[in-house]
């Protein structure tokens, strides 16, 4: 699968937009060679860079809008007010299957709402969940809902272990990913109704993914399943208490190496190592979040994100589109349906 | 306030004990002299450790019990078959007012069902919770609830919101620490209901503490508030992760030290600086997770807490004792009463 290929980007999403957008697009090339862009924006803050990047301009096709989605704008009034926006008419390229992926740094709740509304969701899932990959001491892992839903039944948490595993398939090329229900401990009787009745209905179905039962916060990071699923509130506080963390232990660390003469010196001996530290826990490595669970793939790009984070961001769309990750997904949701008519046991919704 | 004070010491609780209950014991006395210890364990086990701690032999009255309580043993099972356990007579030294606080590295949710039922909750208190503190970009701050409660309604929100306040403001000396309620956003209609209603009530009710509104996962480690304030399942989450979290960095760091021979150089010149950056993340430094809401202090010791973890966690409750935590807490909640009674919404329990 390594014909041409087409990306929707949203040139107008995120705090450096459009230079981080274009430039990221650039630089997502040189891994991507046979990727186009389909780009909607202002053409006068897009065409001059357009200008500037030669080998970027080669390979997109440019759409001129001027409206553009706030950052602050309500998922409600964005649907209302922006059907000629960037963000919109990006997404509606994947609908009308002019692209592959659509890719934005903009407003996280607007780009859900307008991808749910135009691509809709996939038969069996009721709602669509965030997911981002992480770095674990053994490699990497996948973690969902990270926001998009803050209260969950034991059906949307089943519903998301479909989902997570089908992702970790698709790009991380494993075969049956283990995946495990974030919970404050790992007895059976432990956490919520929701946690209790997903685990038991996971227990008796059969599903493409290896369920390994509850996992604790500390397991995220341990690296314990390849899938750690969760509901959007508790994703969302974990992994934002996880980059507080990082944050804060780099700073110590700085202190740390400011604290003596040879500490500066064994820094100064130290620092490519360091340099490679750095770069094994910068966030823009594990930058976009795919919205899992529409017939079409969605990649947020975190709105801070400078080129860089927004290539891997492409290079994400790109793996899940070249890996056919929606047919997967759409397979999968076709077994977890027979499994449960078949054997498993029929929980109500709570 | 530096008088005689007793402790009731469990010898008996944790993956180390009797030995590092004792050696903490011990060790605490060089930064608290005037502390006697109350000591419960069997006799067998402790009394030959107490003839080797001279010092500490001197600071402790012993009784013998032959009863301990499991590690994985349910709390329901530890209330009817512990009763003369070295745990549960600890806990009867502090309500027989033989000692001030009690300290135990014991089963968890045993020892919170043995307090419960032998302290019992002071007036105002639904239900107790369980408190921490944690290294922050700006010193420390005070997190609960880390467990207690799976499920919060907004009236526990609003009680731990004053009990937290009361721990900061005894033990770390802030007049009016502030308080925040962890969320998935700092928006007012952001979160659940229990947090909305909870949000509320507090921006309305005049309490000891500052209300700051919501806070976001990174605002832990941050610093942005004095106390932060969620539900036991969000909060022991939110806590593994971190742990999680600093582990997977060391672990990084440790392989960019033995990436180069330069770097491995470096690290030597740095090794002094870098032995404060452990202490400073030392999990020892901030052991001791406390029992709030009780007429009692009661202090958890991670199990598996080396002495000086143990020495830590008595340092708290030392702490505590001194500052009359209890009373101060005692009147924040009849404060807390007569404010909701006067001009504070009243909101149904959800």
């Amino acid at each position: 699968m390594t014909g041409r290929l087409t990306i929707a980007l949203d040139a107008m999403g995120g705090d450096h937009a459009p230079g981080a957008v274009l430039r990221g697009a650039n630089l997502a090339l040189r891994r991507h060679p046979n990727v186009n862009y389909l780009v909607y924006g202002r053409s006068e803050d897009v065409e001059p860079l357009l200008r500037k990047l030669k080998r970027l301009r080669r390979a997109v096709e440019f759409v001129h809008t001027d409206e553009v989605v706030g950052s602050d704008v309500k998922p409600s009034v964005a649907l209302r007010t922006g059907r000629k926006s960037s963000m919109r008419l990006a997404i509606e390229a994947v609908k009308g299957n002019l692209a592959k992926a659509v890719v934005s740094s903009g407003n996280t709740g607007a780009l859900m709402a307008m991808a749910k509304l135009a691509l809709r969701t996939l038969p069996g899932v009721d709602r669509p969940a965030i997911a981002s990959f992480f770095p674990t001491q053994r490699g990497e892992s996948v973690m969902l809902d990270l926001g998009a839903n803050v209260i969950c039944d034991s059906d949307n948490l089943v519903q998301f272990s479909v989902m997570g595993t089908a992702f970790a398939r698709s790009v991380l090329g494993l075969p049956a990913p283990s995946f495990g229900l974030l919970n404050v401990g790992t007895e059976e009787m432990k956490g919520n109704e929701a946690l209790q009745e997903a685990a038991a209905i996971l227990r008796t179905t059969n599903l493409a993914g290896q369920f390994h039962g509850f996992v604790e916060g500390d397991d995220i990071a341990k690296g314990t399943v390849d899938v750690v699923v969760t509901d959007g509130f508790t994703g969302n506080v974990a992994l934002k208490t996880a980059e507080g963390t990082v944050k804060l232990y780099t700073e110590f660390l700085r202190a740390t190496f400011r604290h003596s003469l040879l500490a500066s010196l064994g820094y100064l001996l130290a620092k490519p190592a360091m340099r490679k530290l750095r770069a094994r826990v910068d966030p823009r490595r594990y930058n976009g979040a795919v919205f899992l669970g529409l017939n079409g793939i969605a990649v947020k790009s975190h709105g801070g994100s400078d080129a860089l984070g927004f290539a891997h961001a492409i290079g994400l769309a790109v793996d899940l589109a070249r890996h056919g990750f929606i047919e997967t997904m759409r397979e999968d949701f076709v077994s977890l349906a027979a499994a449960r008519d078949g054997t498993a046991p029929r929980v109500a919704a709570s």
